[in-house]
């Protein structure tokens, strides 16, 4: 029998820094049709929850309620017309949002089983960096086998994350990273070449290695033309964030003679049905890999949900490594 | 027997204006292994001709000597290891160099059969506008039937072959033009909804029309930002040319929102056996259209070889509308 849940929720009522982020309790609505409710093992702490917390980043129509876009956790009730979930079954889910809290309300096509052998707090890191490196990396900019992916911002969720998909993939990486201790987390995790962007002339090292045919970035501004300058004949720069601007001057030249391509995609504002085909993509292909060992969320820490405004704080700092996570 | 054949060429040896083109006589070796030499029955003259009578778009390594890209006329001499094309067939070609003259040199995969039914010096017009529409729109940028195109300079040698084309493969077309009178002729080759550029909101026109899906520009500057907020979700922008520059400030934000593609190419540099596939494609495609009366090289002037710089200064007043040829 389906009844009403109370959980926790965290909310930003006036945007703000970490001390904006409210700890409330609501109570949940059955699961719909099509919905399934999951009491939370973790949740993922994502860079577009800080730019919600800041106001920037509103959330899509008809979103759960809260901040948190990813979680893992156990199937509590399943909605009419779900198939393949029941009531404990090990999970996890990309949401769009209410993640940070007791229970979440996630689309039955965005769960998926948590891999076998994996830790399940640790799983909660898994779908937003692998949903987006998949969609952009492989999927948007279709790396092959053999060819050079850079990525940006190397030792964050993504950038982690990217390394390993790629490398798993057989694709050469490359990636930049901010101190000597996050360059040397990207080369354990497989990269071949690692820049400090604080110290390097990154641009003029990728080239010299041989360039990029694929280029994951999420800070813009200047980088723009940078990426453009190291990147192949035929290659693809997928924009996923700006955290430096997105308003840039570039000269599109070289674009045109290289045959490059820009382009770039959120994953939040995306329709179910294209998310539930992501997801599907990602358990035939990276589920194996997670499995094997091959990707591993690298988890920087696990935070308890009311300390959520020190979780926000690390995010912030930039001093992390790897996934944030908050359990209930 | 192969022997040594005598042509006039014509060549910019100090960059200018059109009176910096100068009509010389050289002697052609012999066609080479898989070369084909055309007597040419016209040549067509193209903006990339004009970048290089300027100076501002050197040949590439190892091209034909001279001005001029494509041609129509029929094969004289065909060199070893040439199959397909005999002595008195009448052909196109896209070649690297050269063109403007009495006798072109092609490499046999750029060469197609005139399509049937068509004028021999309007066929002239075809290769290079074809081809470029061809794996810009269609290859690079996947135009499917029923999206809708936007193309820029839509009277010009390339906006007419672009309308018709993708008239012909069922898309909805949006074009702009300089004047009335070039904005009816893009009506009359098929274009949905044409805008004067000179006193219409382009950009605001097509968002209100629904939107683009492709755009193919050859203008750059300010229009890179437009073309962007005209462009649908998952669109793509093709760059084939910067007419108005190609350094521009854009905003990235909506591109990564919607998820568009910028790109581009120029068909010149690319080798042989890329331009050979895309010949392949455009003869399986594009030439039953053509023997179909659905695409017809819009011919604007047919000029002697020797008013090459008079046919130079018409392209430059940007009064043609259509393709300027060149008859020996």
């Amino acid at each position: 029998m389906s009844q009403n849940h109370t959980s926790r929720i965290v909310i930003a009522p006036e945007p703000g820094g970490p001390e904006a982020l409210k700890l409330v309790e609501r109570t949940l609505a059955p699961a719909g049709p099509g919905e399934v409710l999951i009491k939370v093992a973790a949740s993922g702490v994502n860079r577009p929850d800080v730019f919600e917390r800041q106001g920037l980043y509103p959330p899509p129509q008809g979103a759960p309620e809260g901040l948190g876009l990813e979680v893992s956790g156990h199937v509590i009730e399943a909605g009419a017309g779900v198939e393949g979930l029941a009531e404990g079954d090990a999970v996890v889910a990309l949401v769009a949002g209410g993640g940070y809290g007791d229970i979440a309300r996630a689309p039955a096509p965005c769960v998926l089983p948590a891999p076998a052998g994996l830790n399940i707090e640790h799983a909660a890191g898994l779908p937003e960096t692998v949903f987006t490196v998949w969609s952009n990396v492989f999927d948007r900019a279709g790396l092959k086998p053999g060819e050079a992916l850079l990525v940006h911002g190397g030792a964050s969720g993504i950038g982690t994350t990217a390394i390993q998909m790629a490398k798993a993939h057989g694709a050469r990486v490359f990636a930049t990273a901010g101190d000597a201790a996050k360059c040397d987390l990207c080369r354990r995790l497989g990269a071949d070449s690692v820049f400090n962007y604080k110290s390097e002339d990154w641009a003029a090292g990728v080239k010299e290695a041989g360039g990029a045919d694929v280029i994951l970035d999420m800070v813009g501004g200047d980088y723009v033309q940078k990426n453009l300058s190291c990147l192949n004949r035929d290659g693809r720069l997928v924009m996923i964030a700006f955290l430096q601007g997105s308003r840039v001057e570039v000269d599109l030249m070289g674009l045109m003679l290289k045959r490059q391509t820009i382009t770039g995609s959120t994953l939040r504002a995306r329709p179910v049905e294209e998310k539930g085909a992501i997801a599907r993509a990602v358990h035939a292909t990276v589920w194996p890999w997670i499995e094997a060992g091959k990707v591993d969320p690298h988890i920087d820490t696990l935070f308890p949900l009311d300390e959520v405004r020190e979780a926000h704080a690390r995010m912030d700092s930039g001093e992390h490594a790897g996934k944030i996570l908050l359990r209930p």
